[in-house]
């Protein structure tokens, strides 16, 4: 079940490796019209940088384009605000990763602009059916 | 002078071009320990996703790594708030653009964790530094 995580994201954990966790969020955000305009290794980025181990992690930059340009018309610094970060990573427990989602209506709360709200909500439930979509998905691959 | 241009962002405009405005402010931010770890060129995504044409305008995804790594550990779903955004833009005046920077203590504050806010408020000061670097060498650069 997808629920709030935090008080600024939505997501679940799912009985998938790392890797087929990412592959699938990633197929069912396009399902939902998103583009990714940007993907963050931060295991990667952490080793790189600062010479530390850090369990496998992908920051997605994702992107309606269309809910975009409606809401940077609206306001010319929301940019600050976007793309949509949809996380996965890698959970304590083996075989299990942890998927989730900005919380967009929380995130565009922080404008203050009631205009973006029905922006917002839109955003937010695309990501929440794209969650759900993997987390159904899984379900019922273990059931087959 | 930067100045609280939204509830969510630091910024201000500077008298330069829009390629000079993204150049001097990547500058900037790599001084303060910023690397940038996306780059999202807004014009050409919409022009490519939707065909219509936007002003000038970049979002760059900047990360401290030292920082990013604690506020990482201390909060794993962090990741939906990270990198911090910093957007560039051509403003509607001729030779002139828009820098800004996300608030790092609006936008870590959606998490309600405390413990966060000396993260934060680091993050935010080295921006408005960079901020306030490249709006210098402006000043330094039409005085000479």
């Amino acid at each position: 079940m997808i629920t709030q995580r935090t008080d600024y994201g939505v997501g679940t954990v799912v009985h998938l490796e790392y890797a087929t966790a990412v592959e699938r969020m990633k197929q069912a955000l396009a399902d939902e019209g998103f583009g990714i305009l940007c993907e963050i290794d931060v295991a990667a980025t952490m080793r790189k940088k600062l010479g530390v181990d850090f369990r496998p992690y992908v920051i997605l930059g994702a992107c309606n384009p269309p809910l975009a340009h409606r809401a940077l018309v609206e306001e010319p610094d929301i940019g600050l605000l976007l793309p949509c970060n949809v996380v996965v990573y890698a959970a304590d427990e083996p075989g299990r990763s942890v998927i989730s989602a900005l919380d967009a209506v929380a995130a565009l709360g922080l404008t203050g602009k009631a205009d973006l709200r029905p922006i917002a909500e839109d955003v937010k439930a695309r990501l929440t059916r794209a969650l759900a979509a993997v987390e159904r998905g899984t379900l019922a691959h273990a059931a087959s």
